[in-house]
């Protein structure tokens, strides 16, 4: 016989029972949060055509897209037309180019679900993970940006996470910069991909990279100073660039919206910030969590990718939580729901006449919301209680020849060991009343 | 500028807010059912190890099985390591090979997500979409068939579908006819293939593709004759293989487990019900809804697919429900669900100035639970309210220079056109009283 490796796909989770639980009650609290700030639920499929997804993130990430072979007849030549979606935000830019007639605008809107990306797998990398995206397509006020960055935290409190810091940042100040520095108009875009390195590599690195990408001696010094200083020290350097300063001005303007109403976390400026995706043209953010590796939200303003999709400019931003890295240690307080996991009755069955019986039971049980479990095997009566304690049932129903005789069941509580005795058309109420003493 | 198709690929949906909270009732309500029936939710990826897959289903399945390309140093190759799930049994048997000591045993579970099939997409088929699976894993005993039957037609009849036949057979029943009719072993499976299309093609095309697939013309007339009859009168003809009668014997049994249970529809034999999947090996059912073409439900035993994962004979069954054929048309009724798409309050903003006010008001009456949404762009007052109807928000709030100087808002029922002036700290629970009192 052939041999199969039952693991998941590398870089892929399969959930068993108590870690869906889990995950639904989480990202139940997150859509309740988003729908609150008046976020509508959208959908797209797993895959896009593949020429909607090339050449929007940028090189690195192009890479990283899985890739679907062409069917029937073309299925020999090895060529894609389709590719898994790498992001929410690419989806939804095509999303609202093809319905923007029968959308509102401002469209506010959320959508959950996996996206697939072929990054070397790790500790908390996935190459399948869950994105909780929101967006604000059609306007250009910052009041978009904050709303955003705002339901994002508020998610994360609600979720019971605190003290987290909200790096931002604009595009603009990164374009500033580079301008200040000097770095050619062709070296610029491997610029930024070094300095999103900082948090990886430290400033040497990042200035040995820049180095072996081209960047002139003369400025490495410049940049190796300026990467070991903090926001307020450059905001004065950067007044001397038009584009450095508007995005300073959004900066300033996003934070003041946002910061007096973060109660379990702060705001600060970061301006060597720089999210790979090549898609940003504004304010961008990151959302760290104390004692948690890498940001658990992050997004940014796009004016240019929905524009791609339509032919006419549509300004728009968002933000997406990525919380499969941290999703495990979290555990919301919730008990009425975890025991939905272990039947409330178990039922035995003593023989193979009785069945017909046990299932009418069962049938009048499960309607009256009774969660029922019935022993499917034959098999002897203490296995079958072993069993009913293994699944954590509360309580265990017999129907043997002796309460056969007397129309009735035996209902045995499994923590306590009591037994009593139900009349067969008693059963469905004894047992409602007896589950809500509990 | 290079122009994008917009629309979402071949064969695939997007969802607009109103599709989703429909969808969502839907999920919800058979999620409910399947847990009252003791089944446990599990999860597997979106893709699997390619040769997981293939060989499983037969041959013209795995030809619509969505492959994926090799990445990095290999992507070039034009070759597949990897496949999006055609279904949720075969995921499910690689789940419970690997986690079977884990799981409790037998095994009730349900997954409901997206498969993938490249079927040629037409009225009601799509390439992705959801099954709603449950299988009961580790047990021989018809009383788990009877149990899956049983909780897919309760969840018909919660979502509100009544009038179901389902159909039932098994695939000992057709593996004794093939022998009865004497069709030579290498011919069988292609027999089968030719008779699971007789609700297509009907008996003059099943005979017709029979005769060319080369069954020979003696037995043609035969089976020409069988297709037009019923169960019934097939049952004595039956009785000369031992492999029929045993198949009989199943059908007969899980028919009267069933039977007195149905108060929505009814059950009834189909000695020529196929299932297209290879891997079932005893009762196969389909469950058909009057007026919807083709089944909404299916299902089967196998008995030795999990096997193929483990080395050992591992006995299951299953049935899945896919309900996106019809899901447009299904409507639940839950007024408090629908309200929820519009805000329950829609803040107008005055000037730049008022923003801050405006958001920590916003985040109060979130935190209050009251959907929320803000006006975002600059714009007339008229103007916000046209968006704040169009947004069918329940009350629109103002807070102009006049109310800024009286530290009040102005809150306008936007159905009366009744207004109502609140100080800042009451806006909460005013608005509580309001939402309350309709």
């Amino acid at each position: 016989m052939k041999e199969f490796n039952t693991q998941p796909p590398s870089g892929t989770r399969d959930f068993l029972p108590e870690d869906i639980k889990n995950r639904e009650r989480i990202f139940s609290v997150i859509k309740q949060v988003f729908e609150k700030f008046g976020f509508l639920p959208m959908n797209t499929p797993a895959f896009e055509r593949i020429e909607n997804l090339l050449g929007k993130y940028g090189e690195e990430s192009d890479r990283l897209i899985f890739k679907i072979l062409k069917r029937g007849e073309q299925a020999t030549s090895g060529d894609a037309d389709l590719a898994l979606r790498y992001d929410l935000t690419v989806p939804l830019a095509r999303f609202f180019a093809n319905y923007q007639n029968q959308l509102p605008c401002p469209f506010r809107c959320y959508q959950i679900g996996p996206v697939w990306r072929a990054d070397r797998p790790g500790k908390g990398r996935f190459r399948e993970f869950y994105q909780c995206d929101i967006d604000v397509v059609g306007t250009s006020s910052l009041l978009a940006d904050a709303e955003v960055i705002l339901a994002l935290v508020k998610s994360l409190s609600c979720i019971n996470l605190s003290g987290y810091v909200v790096k931002i940042n604009s595009r603009k100040v990164l374009a500033g910069l580079l301008e200040i520095y000097g770095i050619p108009k062709d070296l610029r875009r491997d610029t930024l991909t070094a300095i999103d390195k900082l948090d990886k590599i430290g400033v040497a690195g990042v200035v040995k990279e820049l180095k072996e990408r081209g960047v002139p001696e003369t400025i490495l010094g410049k940049i190796r100073e300026d990467l070991s200083r903090d926001g307020v020290e450059l905001r004065s350097a950067m007044k001397s660039s038009r584009i450095s300063k508007e995005g300073l001005k959004e900066v300033e303007e996003v934070t003041a919206l946002v910061a007096p109403l973060l109660t379990n976390g702060k705001i600060e400026f970061s301006p060597f910030l720089v999210r790979g995706l090549n898609y940003y043209t504004g304010p961008i953010f990151e959302i760290y969590l104390k004692g948690a590796a890498g940001a658990i939200a992050s997004g940014g303003r796009y004016d240019n990718l929905i524009g791609m999709f339509t032919g006419k400019q549509i300004p728009a931003c968002g933000g997406s939580l990525g919380i499969d890295r941290i999703i495990s240690s979290l555990k919301l307080k919730d008990e009425s729901e975890k025991d939905r996991l272990a039947p409330q009755v178990f039922i035995t069955v003593w023989d193979r006449a009785s069945r017909p019986e046990i299932l009418r039971i069962a049938t009048e049980l499960r309607d009256k919301g009774i969660v029922t479990e019935i022993f499917l095997e034959e098999g002897k009566i203490g296995k079958q209680i072993r069993l009913a304690s293994k699944r954590n049932a509360l309580y265990c129903l017999f129907y043997g020849p002796n309460e056969q005789r007397r129309k009735e069941v035996t209902l045995k509580n499994l923590s306590t060991g009591e037994q009593k005795n139900v009349k067969l058309d008693r059963i469905a109420k004894t047992l409602k009343t007896l589950l809500q003493r509990r």
